[in-house]
């Protein structure tokens, strides 16, 4: 049997990731119902902070019937210098059928051609989250029934944003439109670029992101709060919303940053179903790695 | 179905606090036996160092048949500023069925009114720590069969203790009588007050806090020996309580500073009783919360 | 019942030895089928860094059916001076039925003989190791089919061995012969000591051991990259093995110091190997420790 990797958008042609979202669809109506029917081990290696990508897989894995090991690097032979590769070589030769990684390297895999058990990338470096864009896309679909004719704004830090650029371009693919907005300096598909105010009024979908102020400080000449006017989505702006239209973000949320805390649970916001939605997804992706049918 | 939280001994009815105890008992002789009903998932977020409480909420569970989920706040979105209620609302939308708390802060759960899940508190700031007191109370029961008319001491720091001023109110509730010793400036409820040698005379129970010697010592004028046989329980001292009354101990002990080292396991003692105690008050607790009957 | 603990080789008669290894080989056949046949609790207390070992166990207990409870030491009462002593009796009294132990001190399970649960023991100090002498038998019987008259040379920091001094006693009690290489501060038994280069050529098994070159590099006057030179197994040395030798490493593995990168995963390498085994000897570790029968 060909191993199956889970590890970039890039990876999946279009129905691969209408298969995904059909079986995500299930799940969501499946509860907590469907069993893997194959006794399965799976590692999860997280190697930089998360709370709700790894306690969504573990979710996921848990209600699947799977036996999930949670590795803790801090208390690891990586404490000794011990390579990623050896690492992960070292839980395919304990019994894993299967490891979920996160990583702070962007394309980490490539180190791990020689592991002979399926991959699933939760996050590399600044490059990949497919599992993220995966339930992004779902929550649209779930909302709007269809992709093709959408506008979808991101608005925020686009340049260090593991999803951004591959939500672009599967978007793209799915006959969506994208804009692009926030402080120009992290925006770096200039082509792209909506002023603010403009952008929420076109969009079918307003997806912040979150920015790391600290970091950028020393580029803005104002404060945190003056951030929220400026670049976040605020009262007044979601009121500018077409009547349909829904607020997406992957959290953490900076409450009163990137966004007013108000509208992190208000009607047309899906934040939180995207997070619900992660563990359906996660779900699929581990059927299909496993090759396993309903 | 209203939701049913567990937060604090003030919320428990005497028919409450009868019911979970008589569940406790049952559970004591079932040993490993009932498991819960429905497929259950419970997470368990410890926001401070915990032993007892964690593992003893994580063997319940597991012993239970619930699927447990373990939080490490280390390397979670907590580092990334992430709030409690956004913590804890994640996991309820990625699936969770119930969550343990343990944070730092006094009636942190007042945060929560919006989480749809129960909450069970494993113990808030220096505020409450229900599920202790419902071991301590199980553990007097067993050996006394009855609260009314018997006399409790507690000694040590009764002013920073999450147990003491529930244990003490919830005693008085079930027609117990109470007093306390100790140090002068950590005992804040004066009219309680006894001398030691008196009150170890006087008690049924004798029940020591754990002493943060280290906290303190400026307020001392002596050794951490020294406070074993100022405020400790010496073996001397064991020879003048009542011939059926008991030594308790929420642990970790400070051996030889509040208690002498062997003491800690001798004939009258029940502290790592209690701790056995404890998991079946937290079957019984977990029972409660799910609305489950034998 | 006796209690059975698990805690050093020199506990083990030769036909102790044998069934473990038996045992062994019959997990290695069954895949991942046998299963405990009562519902086991069993608490892994790691207080130091480890992959292998740690996770191996997780894996031999989780595919066994057994109920697994990961204690983290860095969350935990020990950050407020718990005793070893105090820390595992609490898992006994919360219903733990067997504790797995890693541990820096040697020798520490003499401080836990009150303790009534079976305590196996996962290394303790720089002294033993016995489920990673058993994994290191197991995998030269595999690739042997025997132990007497075979060759064994032990390469590198022999002092510092948890493995390398119990496994000289067991392959001597065994009927095989032992030699050892290194830097000669780090070989302690200088009655086994051979050249490097002569060893190899004489040796059916050359195990290397990890070397921590920075703990001992004011003792070197060379630099890291000419120790695998110097003291290593360099490509020029593999090729003066004998044609069915075999090359062992407990890992981690620092690639090209004590070993050629390019080694680790050649055709003659056990590295791996040893790794897969160690869940089966950990499965016939645990089966013993509970006296069951398959």
């Amino acid at each position: 049997m060909k191993k199956r990797d889970f590890l970039t958008m890039d990876d999946l042609s279009i129905d691969d990731i209408n298969d995904i979202l059909d079986d995500s669809f299930l799940f969501s109506n499946l509860h907590k119902g469907w069993q893997l029917p194959h006794s399965r081990l799976i590692a999860n290696l997280f190697f930089e902070s998360s709370t709700r990508t790894h306690y969504s897989f573990i979710s996921a894995e848990t209600q699947m019937g799977a036996k999930v090991v949670d590795f803790q690097p801090s208390t690891s032979s990586v404490n000794k210098g011990e390579t990623l590769y050896d690492t992960v070589k070292t839980f395919e030769a304990i019994g894993m059928d299967c490891v979920v990684i996160r990583h702070e390297e962007d394309r980490y895999y490539e180190q791990l051609e020689n592991i002979n058990i399926p991959i699933i990338n939760a996050g590399d470096g600044s490059g990949n989250h497919p599992s993220q864009s995966l339930l992004d896309l779902y929550t649209i679909k779930e909302h709007f029934g269809k992709f093709e004719g959408l506008n979808l704004l991101i608005v925020g830090d686009i340049s260090h944003s593991r999803v951004a650029h591959s939500n672009i371009t599967t978007f793209e693919r799915l006959g969506g439109n994208v804009k692009l907005s926030g402080p120009e300096f992290l925006v770096d598909r200039k082509d792209l670029y909506v002023d603010l105010d403009e952008g929420v009024a076109w969009a079918d979908i307003v997806m912040m992101l979150r920015i790391q102020f600290e970091r950028h400080k020393d580029k803005f000449d104002f404060k945190a709060d003056e951030y929220l006017e400026k670049f976040g989505l605020t009262k007044q702006r979601e009121k500018m919303m077409k009547e349909n239209a829904i607020i997406m973000h992957p959290a953490p949320v900076n409450r009163d940053v990137e966004i007013d805390s108000d509208l992190v649970e208000c009607e047309r916001s899906k934040i939180f179903k995207q997070m619900e939605n992660g563990v359906y997804v996660r779900k699929a992706i581990i059927k299909k790695v496993f090759g396993e049918e309903f």
